[in-house]
């Protein structure tokens, strides 16, 4: 089902319904961009992943969301799937105006696959954080009970024979029975607030003046004949109604993200990590600087999360799964040894398998979900058992591995697989790894030459003489460095070390500066928030608090073990007093800066515009490839590679 | 006429003619966004506008260009329009990848004027720099040049089963009669390139192998039976000339923009700063950091620009045109004393009056056009003369006051109404100006009192706490210094002390340094031309260059006393050996900074996502209004004031 501004309100009761009885959720989403500066590199640690994801990827807008919600027929015992197409802009007025970035690559591959950007600005849903809400709201009850106290302005003398015309225009209409109302146009800022002032102080009793903005934005003021003195104050009822509904407009698709997150349900996507880091930074909160802070944002606000490119590179799929891209999985789940299940679209609210409509969001949640049940009872059926639905006890364990866990597309073959909401991450060694400088004339066959002796390596450019190199013979890695300590052509630092000097390198007051400065002007009104660097947010925006444990999906049984985290009725977050206090400020944005700047090097060997293409999610199959190949001395030039897409494949 | 890709290779040898036969062109321009971040306050000398345009606007896109050609009809006696209304987007591949910020205001706008997002997206005309063009004109020569120099690579063990299929595959297509072409789909990138090699190696001389981008953005290997081994060569050399016609393509817009430049012929604009601003930096080079720079680079392209608001602003016009935003501007021209001329439309290729497309780029430059007809003809008639054309000398004597003048709309009221373009810029006084700092719950009548005994005043907000305050009684400055000194509520101090304290209350070297981090993520194809601080080209950029005299514009009559600047036959810009050189990277980065950092204070008393929202551009009818108010003392809370368009006057 589509969801415009035009049946937004209606629909609403439907979407909270759905998300009720569901047994699980499904998301998805699609962006204006993907990643502006540069791209993570293979040997990254997920802390560095985040941080390279916020400051390359937030900029962007989250422009549809797919929700479908996958609910157990008991008559059938088969899922029913009810699903929900988005569309989202926040257009300014009543709610905050918006500056974002946009890729052209991805605008038009989104345009390519019928992508509807007309009905996305003219019909879009508006949605803002909680901070900005709870600001808003403030403002909009103190400016409705201030009453009349605007200082009266002095009309310049060059306004005023404009001004008499109009009032005597308005003395006119106010004394003939022709019409009811009267629209006086063409009047700019400043006239409109002389004739404001002047029109109310001559026509008190007899006309209600207001501001109206029509379909082509040009702003009118109207005029409307007063019946009786009494009928000001219902006008002005009407008026501050109209307001508040229009507020709730603006306010919109974050009512839905906020549902989903107060029904704690398992909330699955496919390589969620963006979608999952733009829909609390749009929906909720400004993503915190801090690694740390994000992880316990992000688990506190959808309590169990699961990815199922993850699950799909896991045992028992990932030897009999090729390719993960999300519709390559669908047609591997749909043969043996794997079925896809049967899961009927709701009242034809939902989607089947005939709609081919790759790439909206919301179909793209419901082919998730579909690979999700075909996994899912197949570890059932592995187990011995037959069951096709998701629930109870029995399901915790079989998903517990899966559970919480990120997926980190491009790190997974270095051993950093993912981010892991509840524990602790994998920490791999990169003992092993180094980083090369080498003569800019150098080809990879030089780099193969070089290594010749230490078995087979992987290898990252990151520029004309620059890479990083992994030995597979970890054994090797002292040897190597011993022997190449008096090679002058080329330096090798351990990568490490290589880290650390690159994080020196830069004061860090100056990053700290730039990258607040650089925040604050893209997120106007969140300044406050991101300058503390962590996630609590003031007092006055906590309506009243709902606690709710988190245990469930930590450690699905043992809720009463679990420290508990609040989430406020709108699904806010807050760290109780019982926590560790959030990290301080200094500490905090210090911490972020070192991951920030890891490396000062391009990641643009081939083609230097290539790393703001990527996304973490492969459909457009622009991911970066890094493959190692066997070692084999005989044909050294055969052999060792790193791939990086680039035109100069095709 | 509407031009989009579908269009535009065959509409360019008609826009050429019509740029060739006209007597003036006009230009108007649509972006994505107008401001983000801080606006320039009223007080800002015309190279602070610059560089507060050039920090904030610049960002954005410019999605439709409107070119109207006013060509004289010797027959009618009047002129014709010739006009050209272009969708641009620049979508990446084979053009470079474009990362831009949108204002979602003004996509909401744009939307409601019925602009066409999805047109713009899909058939939008691709465009870039000359910097850009040459390198990846290079770049193309230079890998066309290589042939089959790709370094081999060894199949991993896990994709062979699955390439030795394909290839069986491709040996059954070719043995079969059935079909000549074969798609290869489903794979990525990294099979595609071993796919590339092993079919390249095993099929050499009967097939040939390519890639092909479908329809919605998938990329699938093409193999095409050959008939003879000599189709390889051909096959390959249409391969080639694709290639170059693609790049021709992704030049685009490029082109029409270098011919306007090339004609030289006047080029009218309304209210056309950022239009000028825009056209430099998206079809050129990029803006340079230094403003004196900027001017010579602006003149260069266009030696001879006329902005009608500047020309409405000035008499005999200045006090007959109440309004000058476009619409207003046109009712006035044609009412008396003015009279708006016929401009018949040229083969349907033009607009009528009855059009009614305003906001659409085409139809303000045609409306733009006209208000300046009408403006040329009230001038001529005041001389005594009845000329409709507008051409010859005695028209350099009477346009002369408006040429190469771009106003300065929210400095216009404070003596510094326009950038000159060949000469000195105003230099109005600013002793009588002063930054103030107040008490927080100091409303405006609290500063109306405490300037009560000094006349009339002009303020400019801030932020909660802060406000710019100007004297009009310029005689008593020195004595309101005094008088305050020892007020301990208040601090004033001068406006020209303030912005010094402003710029060294940071130090230069961050400043430099995040403002090229920030240049370069945003603009990573013209990094190595943003660093060096001027707009030269490398000599790899210059073809053959075509010197062209700009006295015409900068004296009308004096060609041979004029320096010389060079425009390459593609408009470029350069500066002769014979000129000054360009000042120094580095004084160059460190002025421009000081610009940057004139106030550290937000300009956002009232609302604080306002100062995003505005445009030189009065369209949107939410430009700052400034007015004086004259002092009356017995009514202090009557009088003193500055006004911002805001909600709360609606």
């Amino acid at each position: 089902m589509e969801i415009t501004r035009k049946n937004f309100k209606e629909a609403l009761p439907l979407i909270g319904a759905s998300i009720e009885k569901a047994d699980f959720l499904v998301m998805d989403a699609e962006f204006t961009g993907l990643l502006n500066g540069r791209d993570v590199t293979i040997f990254d640690s997920p802390q560095d992943y985040y941080t390279t994801l916020l400051n390359g990827a937030t900029d962007f807008l989250l422009i549809q969301y797919g929700l479908c919600a996958f609910c157990w027929n008991d008559d059938t015992k088969q899922y029913t799937n009810e699903s929900y197409n988005f569309y989202l802009f926040p257009r300014g007025r009543p709610g905050p105006e918006k500056m974002f970035l946009c890729q052209s690559s991805s605008l038009d591959f989104l345009a390519a696959q019928g992508f509807d950007f007309n009905k996305l600005i003219k019909e879009g849903i508006s949605y803002m954080t909680e901070p900005t809400e709870t600001r808003l709201r403030e403002n909009l009850t103190d400016r409705q009970s201030r009453t009349n106290d605007k200082e009266s302005i002095t009309i310049p003398e060059e306004n005023r024979s404009y001004i008499e015309g109009i009032c005597k225009k308005v003395r006119e209409f106010l004394n003939d029975d022709k019409s009811e109302e009267m629209e006086i146009d063409r009047c700019n800022a400043f006239i409109r607030r002389l004739l404001f002032q002047e029109l109310g102080a001559r026509f008190k009793n007899e006309a209600f003046v207001e501001s109206k903005v029509l379909e082509n934005k040009n702003r009118v003021l109207k005029v409307t004949k007063l019946k009786s003195v009494s009928e000001v104050k219902d006008l002005d009822t009407q008026k501050k109604e109209k307001e508040w509904e229009e507020f709730e407009e603006a306010v919109g698709f974050s009512k839905v993200a906020r549902m989903i997150s107060q029904s704690g349900k398992l909330v699955i996507g496919h390589n969620m990590l963006l979608d999952v880091m733009h829909t609390l930074n749009h929906f909720f909160q400004p993503l915190p600087p801090d690694y740390a802070s994000f992880k316990e944002f992000a688990h506190c606000m959808f309590p169990r999360l699961l990815d199922t490119k993850y699950m799909s590179s896991l045992p028992p799929f990932k030897d009999k799964v090729n390719s993960s891209v999300l519709n390559h999985l669908l047609i591997t789940l749909s043969e043996a040894p794997f079925s896809l299940p049967e899961a009927e679209s709701e009242s034809g609210r939902g989607y089947t398998r005939s709609d081919e409509k790759a790439h909206e969001a919301g179909y793209d949640a419901y082919v998730t979900g579909l690979c999700f049940l075909s996994m899912h009872a197949h570890l059932a059926s592995m187990r011995g058992e037959r069951r096709a639905r998701v629930a109870g006890s029995a399901d915790s364990v079989l998903l517990k591995p899966f559970v919480n866990k990120l997926f980190l597309a491009k790190t997974a073959h270095q051993d950093s697989p993912y981010i892991n909401l509840t524990g602790a991450d994998p920490t791999p060694s990169r003992d092993h790894v180094f980083h090369l400088t080498f003569p800019k004339e150098w080809q990879r066959n030089d780099i193969n030459q070089l290594f010749s002796a230490y078995g087979q390596i992987t290898v990252q450019f990151l520029d004309d003489t620059s890479a990083l190199v992994a030995l597979s013979r970890k054994d090797l890695a002292k040897t190597v460095v011993r022997a190449f300590a008096s090679n002058s052509r080329i330096s090798l630092v351990p990568y490490l070390r290589y880290k650390a000097l690159s994080n020196k390198s830069a004061s860090q007051l100056e990053r700290r500066e730039e990258a607040s400065e650089k925040f604050a002007k893209l997120h106007p009104d969140s300044t406050a928030i991101a300058r503390r660097g962590n996630v609590s947010i003031p007092p006055a925006a906590r309506p009243a608090e709902v606690s709710r444990s988190r245990a469930q999906s930590a450690s699905h049984g043992a809720p009463a073990a679990q420290p508990a985290r609040k989430r406020t009725s709108s699904g806010m977050f807050q760290v109780e007093d019982s926590e560790p206090p959030p990290k301080k400020t200094e500490g905090t944005a210090e911490n972020a800066k070192e991951q920030n700047n890891v490396t000062v090097l391009s990641n643009g060997r081939r083609k230097r515009t290539d790393s703001g293409k990527e996304k973490a999610k492969e459909r457009k199959k622009e991911t970066d490839i890094v493959i190692k190949c066997s070692f084999n001395s005989d044909k050294p030039g055969e052999c060792v590679s790193a791939f990086k897409e680039s035109d100069s494949w095709d």
